[in-house]
């Protein structure tokens, strides 16, 4: 058997773009994709021929955090995988929290996709009394007001924020409050909140809005 | 009254990069909050501190458009959300079907965000029976064995994708053979379309992805 390649020095040197990380994330997905078919190696041009990008983009995008290509071979699938799951800090399983259990926080319940990844919705918080004591998709609708002592139970750092935008805010200042350090924001507003909790925003219109721009450029 | 600057050659020359593009969408909401808020003008300084830009960034983005500024007053916001709308192509209302009306396309009829930026979700289309007929947000549900006929009375060339992944494909193959140019793809798969058709994805479990990774840099 021969030996790996040497990740020992696989802590990158510098800011690593944001687009990279965005990359990493697709790479990890068709590697996923191309190890369910049963295929062991894969190359980066075939990588890169997934996703639309260059086999020298795909290099460029992994050599920022070490070498893990083999000569003639490419890479190994369940290796590079693992590797990216490391960097992106999903090796582990994170246990998240939903807050706002309306219709978009019900369709995230019942979003398999999470825990693919290694993200299980462990808790789900509302703050009407209607929903609260509800189950969906095997988890309890517990009241905003017992967050602060569920999320320290249960180790919650990261929250699925799907409230309305008019108390988005309001809200998210109460989580920072217990201690979360992640938000996925899907209310269409930009949260000011301090520079140690990481927020993303998934703001779906702008997504579409994006769409229209690349269909309207297409036609002329 | 002054007249306003001259956006007659605001077509940009050369390809914009897709993080222009994906910038302008930022910018617009933060100029709808703006106006709002009843504020009337704002600067390039104002407008990137919103988002963590510096006013230098703000101004190249826009300078790929034209003109926009006026010296000493800024931008007025009402003509620079106008001419973002022309340039995204979202100053028309746009007919979009979703297709797929699970606990996602559901949330997704009940998502008020799209209407807001001109999308009108006109049709959904699911293949359960057991969902056919029902009616969601004011939204009948159709038989997707109808989608040729309804999407081109309804002149509807915009899709939200939000059937399983296993069937994605074949579903987005025979939504292409209808006519349909743009697809907002909520399926944790790559699809393979012709390039007429243009694909943006939205894999959730990848924005909790990139959030994994700025929550774990954080705290190393």
């Amino acid at each position: 058997m021969e030996s790996p390649p040497d990740n020992s020095n696989s802590k990158q040197i510098g800011p690593v773009p944001k687009a990279v990380i965005a990359r990493l994330s697709l790479y990890l997905r068709e590697l996923q994709h191309w190890e369910r078919e049963g295929k062991e190696t894969i190359s980066s041009t075939q990588l890169g021929k997934l996703l639309g990008f260059t086999d020298a983009q795909v290099r460029k995008d992994f050599a920022y955090f070490g070498q893990f290509g083999y000569p003639g071979i490419g890479y190994r699938c369940a290796e590079l995988t693992q590797a990216i799951k490391v960097i992106l800090g999903t090796d582990r399983s994170w246990p998240v929290a939903l807050v706002g259990c309306g219709n978009l926080g019900q369709a995230l319940l019942g979003y398999g996709g999470f825990s693919e990844q290694g993200f299980r919705i462990v808790a789900a918080f509302d703050s009407s009394p209607s929903r609260i004591g509800q189950s969906i998709a095997g988890v309890k609708i517990e009241s905003i007001d017992s967050f602060l002592s569920l999320s320290k139970q249960l180790d919650i750092r990261m929250v699925l924020l799907a409230v309305p935008a008019a108390v988005a805010q309001e809200v998210a200042d109460t989580l920072v409050g217990a201690g979360v350090t992640g938000i996925l924001n899907f209310a269409p507003v930009t949260l000011s909140l301090p520079r140690t909790v990481q927020v993303v925003g998934v703001d779906l219109a702008i997504e579409l809005e994006q769409l229209a721009y690349a269909v309207v450029k297409t036609r002329t």
